[in-house]
């Protein structure tokens, strides 16, 4: 049985990964590719709960309970939902994944790097994304489409957003066969292109 | 300023922890010792969330997922509402801590031990409680106390619960300065009387 593919859409909020999952779900299902949807935090059931307490808990959340959450989310989407199915041969696209980890704790709030990378393997059992996409857009423009109304993450400033704009680009910089960084200040129908064009070689 | 103590209470559902802890604050606020009471999963606030997903959540929850909400539980609770306790001299009795993930994930489900205390050291930045009651009881009397109103944890079956009876034993006796076992099968006033008199001497 063919084995399915496991790809991750990365970038800043605003950056565009969401709506070009959503094309390349609609791409792959035309062509007859079953094609699963799913995001972290939150791919369903479990990962809900967990993703509103992520998003929208307004107590004080100690850093390392938060990367602990975010890991818990990430075992059971694995478990659960993305192994099951690459198994059967599917494309599990999947929103968010442990690059956001390394960007957003490890480059963005500073935590240690060599740590996240260990903790993402365990929740991982080991297994990385055989492709992932890392929408790249400069802080103003996202920050713009985004708008007013900001979660919990999304509202913790200009540096902060620079430093994990910078660290998605030195996590590709790192595995270049992996990931593959896309201008998303282009039109959405561009971007799409280039996707496709990019998974073609993988299908 | 005088350094508080962090004192925890570990053994089966059913063994009577809760009670003993109870009996203790009362007994140290008498004495005019300010005492703070908190629980693993679910201190308080996001800890109650959390605790409400890993004993209620009826759908599929992978282990590592599981393990890493204890996790995400116990960092929050330890910088958020221990931490902050003992630095100002209080007391913080915590109802299961540490030894429980041991005990259960580790010597219950055959997880890896190693991997659990380095987990562990990093949920709690390292640091163990002063003190810890492991009330010991057999696994009839504690499943018989429990009734039938059982949650996710407690309807894992008897064999899982010999399992971890001998882990709590074992970790005690690996750590028998931190770590004091009372057999549970007493009465509650012999119990609470055991519980001061191994106090007094950290007080």
């Amino acid at each position: 049985m063919k084995k399915g593919l496991f790809i991750t859409f990365e970038g800043a909020d605003g950056c565009g990964k969401t709506t070009q999952m959503t094309l390349l779900a609609e791409y792959l299902n035309k062509k007859g590719i079953k094609t699963v949807l799913t995001r972290e935090p939150g791919g369903k059931g479990l990962g809900e709960k967990v993703r509103d307490i992520l998003l929208n808990y307004d107590g004080e959340v100690s850093d390392r309970c938060e990367s602990f959450l975010f890991l818990a989310d990430r075992a059971q989407n694995i478990d659960i939902i993305v192994k099951p199915a690459v198994e059967k041969g599917e494309i599990v696209l999947c929103d968010r994944h442990i690059d956001s980890t390394a960007a957003y704790q490890g480059y963005g709030r500073g935590l240690n790097l060599d740590r996240i990378n260990m903790l993402n393997n365990i929740a991982t059992n080991g297994k990385k994304p055989d492709l992932t996409f890392v929408f790249d857009i400069d802080v103003d423009t996202s920050m713009k489409r985004v708008g007013k109304e900001k979660d919990r993450m999304e509202s913790a400033g200009i540096e902060f957003h620079n430093r994990v704009r910078k660290g998605y680009l030195e996590i590709a910089r790192q595995e270049p066969e992996r990931i593959k960084v896309i201008d998303a200040s282009q039109t959405i129908e561009d971007i799409h292109k280039e996707v496709i064009s990019i998974l073609e070689t993988y299908l």
